[in-house]
């Protein structure tokens, strides 16, 4: 028995000139475009016109991809470093766009839940009901030691905390009634005294009053994304989440990794269709299964073995730089900081008996998720067998480099993807809420006050 | 011997449906449009066709004009108590405009610097150099409430804070050099790891190492715009900031004013036109002297004299709703929370006799700040006096009523300035430093690191 709709939703996860780790030195590419908000303009449009549900934003409050401990001559060789703050570049994206949503990271570790919530009522009532806040916590030494730490905060602290801020952000979100703001110029009565809500939220973590000033977001609650995919990230995700990004490589792990999420919802009374599963899927499109290959083989000639051995020790936490680059990837389990894709990454490694290298090739696009080469009908079919077969409501794709990759999934898949029935040819709604097919939710300030009253 | 230009500057201070303590209950302005997208990025074209420096936005972290105890029958009567988040609006308004300047204000009591240093950096990028950050200190006990705090810093301690916030934000602007990304595809360079600077900042407030996760601005730095008066924050102000808002009713207090600060800055080694200072000025103009009155007199007649009372009673720390509104305003001096403000009130009923009722009358406008009604000649030549005598660099406009009160502005007193050749006919450059007159500055780091060396 399916709990998902008949057609898959997609969203887009902008990064720079693309997710591939070289897409930095293509020649498709164009150099400093990654602060260029022409650049982020034209892939929010390319989305649009291909009735994508949302354009996505990931974030962290450091320099990307400066792993501590290496050396000058190899940092200065990643690409990737430097980036937008995701509310302000989504805020400008909406004024050039009319549908798609805005889904945007913010940490819980080291912000504020007022802040957060204000930014992100700000960013829905700015573009009239699409913005969506991704839910991540932090985990880098380097985040720490931005903001007066010295070293990060421990797992299961992280995710305490991370309950408590979404709990005070969505309380805060509801700080107005729908229609609090009467605004009877005549008998001079701004607002109803009764349709405002102060929280009062006194926990482990955070003492907020309340009431936000902002009036109620149009959406209700901007839509709520997470990625965590640890046990206390699941439980986060199935209490309160409304769309999951996850890396699932396998079409077993991707069902897997579903069921046991949908199932996880009714201990939180919640049903399966509340919450979208999205994983990552990282395509690489060709008229030809050779045109996408030659495509392929190009970003992968351009991965600088310094970096990919780099990168590959960051994610396995074992200095890999002592060891030859044919030398089978040592066995490392997971780690202590980001709990589930190192863990994907070590069994794909040990299943295909991978070297090094190879492991550093393998995931040099895709960092873990679903790889995808090959023509709009074969990749089409990979995606139809992952929705219907409930390992997926929908996908998030990762362009290798862009615009280029983006524009050629919007050109050749999307129109197979319609052609199956499989994808909307015409937005039906206007809100993000609209194009997941999810509810706009209850105020749960009134719903309380209201059960009090009753009582 | 003039410190100043020949020209002077213009900002427009964009609040809601206007300045005017009942605006929001005039037939001229749009109920709800203080929440409206449509409403401020027709507010920031209007600034930009009448060539304004730039539009700027207040904040604060709680719902605005909301005292503690005041009566549920009161609070309702009180308007603009939602608004945008500063950063996601202006980053939206980049996208409507080409020229103007975009300030907005950002904390620096319950903020963290680099979460500051990198939205305004992100704005600055977004819209091609003109983005400015006005920094304030947080005073009121709600925004406390709403940060985990029973009550808010005291006036040393959020100057202690704010300055070391200042050096922070100013020191990770400068993470990068300006020419740091090389993006040499063939030899695999990213960036040139010379040019990039940690700041190991360790201090009494923070901790912060860096570097920040974005190119060094457009602008080097968004200009830094300040508004306290007190003693701490002159200082801050001659130390730091490039434009100052103040209130100040007369020429006489204006000058002395401009001549204590310009005098404040030799001793940080900076020039007197190195900071512009810009009064605010409330105006409501006519095309004859009677038009203007009677624009003047319909807002009068809206105010509510609970809400009058009660807005007199927090800016005094009196209650004085147990007063008739006929009585003599008490002598209360300043206050600990707001130093400058309630003085220039206390001095102003002093001076001129005034009743409860005519004290909130005289600020139901403009709050403390420069009151002139009247026609474009009129207040052509009022602006033009403290131009030309030394009160000012330049005006932070605050209309009354919005888009009217602007409209007005723009279309009447602009022309009139212009035949006077006190202000711009058309933009000469593109960034608010262009527009500003003020310099690029060179990169703190880099001066740093260069002295080293040498030494």
């Amino acid at each position: 028995m399916s709990s998902h709709e008949s057609q898959l939703h997609l969203g887009v996860f902008l990064r720079g000139v693309g997710h591939h780790l070289a897409s930095w030195r293509s020649p498709l590419v164009t150099s400093g475009s990654e602060i260029s908000f022409t650049h982020y303009r034209h892939l929010a449009r390319t989305a649009e016109r291909g009735k994508f549900d949302m354009v996505f934003l990931g974030d962290s409050v450091c320099v990307r991809e400066r792993p501590e401990g290496v050396k000058r001559e190899i940092l200065q060789r990643l690409g990737h470093l430097v980036h937008f703050e995701p509310l302000t570049l989504l805020s400008a994206l909406s004024t050039a766009t009319t549908h798609v949503g805005l889904v945007g990271t913010a940490s819980t570790t080291y912000n504020e839940p007022y802040h957060v919530a204000r930014k992100f009522a700000s960013l829905d009532h700015i573009s009239d009901g699409r913005a969506g806040w991704n839910v991540v916590t932090s985990t880098s030494l380097a985040e720490a030691n931005n903001f007066n730490r010295e070293e990060h905060l421990g797992h299961a602290e992280r995710y305490v905390r991370a309950n408590e801020f979404v709990d005070v952000v969505v309380g805060l979100w509801d700080s107005w009634d729908d229609d609090a703001f009467v605004a009877d110029k005549a008998e001079g009565i701004y607002f109803d005294e009764d349709k405002v809500f102060e929280i009062n939220h006194r926990g482990a973590h955070f003492n907020v009053k309340g009431p936000l000033n902002l009036s109620r977001p149009p959406q209700g609650h901007p839509v709520i994304v997470q990625a965590g995919s640890s046990d206390a990230g699941k439980d986060l995700a199935a209490r309160t989440a409304e769309v999951v990004f996850t890396a699932q490589r396998t079409l077993k792990e991707g069902q897997a990794f579903y069921r046991s999420l949908k199932d996880r919802m009714s201990k939180y009374g919640r049903a399966p269709d509340e919450l979208k599963i999205m994983p990552g899927v990282f395509t690489v499109v060709g008229r030809t299964q050779e045109e996408a290959d030659d495509k392929y083989g190009h970003l992968q000639e351009l991965v600088d073995p310094k970096v990919g051995v780099a990168m590959l020790s960051r994610t396995t936490g074992i200095d890999l730089s002592a060891y030859p680059l044919d030398a089978p990837l040592p066995r490392f389990g997971g780690n202590n900081v980001q709990q589930a894709r190192p863990e994907l990454i070590d069994a794909l490694a040990e299943r295909e008996h991978l070297t090094i290298w190879q492991t550093i090739l393998a995931i040099a696009g895709a960092r873990g998720h679903h790889v995808l080469i090959g023509t709009p009908e074969r990749i089409a079919d990979e995606l139809e067998e992952r929705f219907k077969g409930e390992a997926a409501d929908g996908f998030n794709l990762m362009p290798p480099y862009l615009p280029g990759g983006l524009e050629d999934f919007v050109d050749l898949v999307v129109p197979e993807l319609q052609r199956r029935g499989l994808f909307r040819t015409e937005y039906q709604g206007s809100t993000l809420r609209d194009h997941l097919g999810l509810a706009r939710p209850a105020n749960v300030n009134k719903v309380r006050a209201d059960a009090r009253a009753q009582a």
